[in-house]
């Protein structure tokens, strides 16, 4: 093992949407955000450049085809305040990072719904080969209205069916990805005016119930082939998915504990799956305050409260939730009601309080603003806790937009870099080798043998 | 009218490809083309910039998502010898290129069957963003078997119906991307914290025979909201879908009288249509083998003949013509047939050879290697032939691949803007301006208001 390889290190993304202050919950008015325009490239290309200076694995955009309109039964506060709205395509906006970087990991969410796998298959194939392997895919299976609407459907699937739905789409793409080119179909011979030979390429003749796929995939093999998979999201259905697909999932612990549950239950899965416990990564996502010092973060995350809307957060949590808050007494105090008699969401946010006298509306701001506030050193305490629970990245958000991320660069990454909790230098290859170097995992550019995608590899 | 204002200049793209060796026809084994890796994005970056030097006004990329399985009843060729094969995406390729250059137009083919409106509207919006206005769209029906199944359709669409399904692809895109956003939508007023104001924006309320789509366009409205649109053939059905909503055509006249009949028939289609003939412009498609002088240009037609294959012209005729050539005698002269036995496809072949000794297969070589051979002054004499005929712009093709476009840029151009056939400098603003500068259909960066996408704008 060479010193770049820290199988134990942390490995880091930045948590962003191609959107007017980034992540939802982000504050686009807050004099950090203001200076950043998320529709002129050259802003991105800075951020993403300084996310490569600073040695991050990768930078991550959330994604959704459609707009929070649960609450008030509207889509006005979305609008009206930007509540991860309007928002471009982040498909487009690697593409247009892609030359200006040379090491930093590309991750986006897109969901099953807004493309066919047939010609999603291309995008991600030339993708990867316009930035030299270095995506990663975060599997989501649309979780709104609006957009299964907006895509001609007449209502949002239902989630079994979502992510059965799922299952068979990744099917398709291993089939194209991995299983319709041979790896020396190319030959590229210029004597014999040979490209490819076509006994290595192989028609997918897939049948199934969502798709149709009968032919070959447009696109020669790219490094990776199939980007690193990702899935968001801790249910069974999703758990379920991601034993099976997911190379690394993203999830939202409310503690240490709760990190080391999630990471205990997910490796019993894999080792009675085929798939080795080493074969997943655990990205807690948190947002940060943090500062040179305590108190200077103290300070930015007081000051960022002048700029918080709770208008902002009801409308996004009542879009992921699904149930309008706006029907729930929001200014009277939790202790006020009888949560056995209060229906899903309203009890778990009363359950949330810690205290009976909070309003919904206090606690709803409250989960919403769930961050770390800290200078490095108390930083690398509490992400030394979370690497202890078993947790092996951090998908970094900021409640101040995802620009603030100069802070967390230039003061918190080095001390955790002094720790050996974040990578000083790159390892070489693909953002999957990147990910996986030095881990009994590793297995090249590629999905490893243990992975369903393997075997749809032809070998004749 | 300033300097830069040449209404009667011709405009100039580079006609090429996502995939070995650019345009079909063109040799990826030819020593011109070998230097050139469409897979490398750095080979495509060091091209554009040399097309913005030479004042070109846009790249086109032809594409299509199939094979072409026509010819044998199999894509054995289309695979072995790369005839337009593989093939990436162009939008991601726009978007990889959008930092590299300032005033270079991008534009591409991209089918209605490939995204759904509601999903192709933001990739538009976005690309339209990320270049700053400079995007323009081929807009293509599909015409591939093998593209309409892989999407899970059971067959190609029906020549007729596929324009009716364009036509209401296409509104929605003009609901969308003219109607949803009223100009003033965008507040971004950091005092208030409102992003947009709800009342300026509108659910479309789609309902057609193809597309439900009720809600909001994701987006924020880009420079030019709705992309150059460009329509290529002439084909009854196509000639009535340009005369709606094409500002651009691409053809592929045999001559100079040829392009002219074009030129006149929509033009007499254009004025009773509510349109005016200035809206439209013609791109004749040519290839060119181009020298500093006439015997070199000479030369270098030769030897590219050393290069060819007729394996990959029959692929592509016959996935083209969607008739099987390979059923037809090709190494026959076509004199031994009673063409009126013959039908359709070989009938058209053995009357366009200029001899009747001539085989079926030379006929075919020649047709898809008609160019125009020459040093700078023929070809700026035959340019103005064009020109003068009705012609506004060109389609710059090359049998040697696209990277072939030095020559054109080095030698050719200068002498073209010498002769105010080729622009000397960019015209301000996007694509849309650059293109009808100085011309009595310049409308900004919009579609002007003859467009029937204009119909769907909000004034309230």
């Amino acid at each position: 093992m060479t010193k770049l390889d820290q199988p134990d290190r942390l490995r880091f993304s930045l948590f962003t949407s191609f959107c007017p202050g980034g992540p939802p919950g982000a504050l686009w008015n807050h004099p950090q955000a203001v200076g950043f325009d998320y529709l002129k490239l050259d802003d991105w290309v800075t951020l993403s450049q300084k996310l490569e200076q600073a040695k991050f694995d990768a930078i991550f955009w959330a994604d959704h085809i459609g707009v929070y309109d649960t609450y008030q039964k509207s889509w006005a506060t979305s609008v009206r305040e930007a509540v991860q709205f309007p928002i471009a395509d982040p498909l487009l906006l690697t593409a247009a990072l892609a030359g200006s970087t040379r090491e930093l990991g590309f991750t986006f969410s897109a969901n099953i719904i807004q493309d066919h796998p047939y010609t999603f298959a291309r995008k991600l194939t030339t993708l990867d080969h316009l930035t030299g392997g270095r995506i990663g895919w975060n599997i989501v299976t649309a979780f709104q209205r609006s957009a299964w609407r907006n895509m001609g459907h007449d209502d949002v699937g239902e989630h079994k069916l979502r992510y059965e739905r799922a299952e068979e789409f990744v099917t398709v793409l291993y089939k194209l990805l991995e299983g319709s080119w041979e790896d020396d179909a190319v030959i590229r011979d210029l004597e014999r005016r040979v490209y490819a030979d076509p006994k290595k390429v192989h028609d997918i003749n897939h049948e199934g119930k969502y798709y149709r796929v009968p032919g070959i995939h447009q696109n020669e093999p790219s490094p990776q082939r199939v980007p690193v998979l990702f899935q968001a999201g801790t249910s069974e259905d999703g758990r379920q998915f991601a034993t099976r697909n997911a190379e690394a999932i993203f999830f939202w612990p409310q503690n240490v504990q709760g990190a080391r549950a999630v990471v205990d239950n997910m490796t019993a899965r894999l080792n009675s799956s085929g798939r080795s416990p080493g074969d997943m990564h655990y990205f807690v996502h948190t947002n940060f305050v943090v500062g040179s010092t305590e108190a200077e973060a103290r300070r930015k995350d007081e000051e960022a409260l002048e700029y918080l809307s709770s208008e902002t957060n009801l409308a996004f949590m009542s879009g992921t939730m699904g149930a309008d808050l706006a029907e729930i007494e929001l200014d009277s105090p939790v202790g006020d009601f009888d949560t056995n008699a209060v229906q899903g969401v309203a009890k778990a946010l009363a359950e949330a309080a810690p205290d009976k006298s909070w309003t919904f509306r206090e606690v709803v701001v409250a989960l919403t603003r769930n961050r770390i506030v800290g200078g490095p050193e108390s930083i690398a305490d509490q992400l030394t806790e979370w690497r202890d629970a078993g947790v092996t990245g951090v998908n970094v958000g900021s409640i101040t937009g995802a620009w603030d991320i100069n802070d967390f660069a230039d003061y918190v990454a080095p001390v955790l870099q002094e720790r050996g909790l974040m990578q000083k230098e790159y390892a070489a290859g693909t953002l999957r080798e990147k990910m996986f170097a030095g881990t009994a995992s590793a297995s090249g550019p590629r999905l490893n043998e243990r992975h369903p995608a393997a075997s749809f590899r032809q070998h004749r």
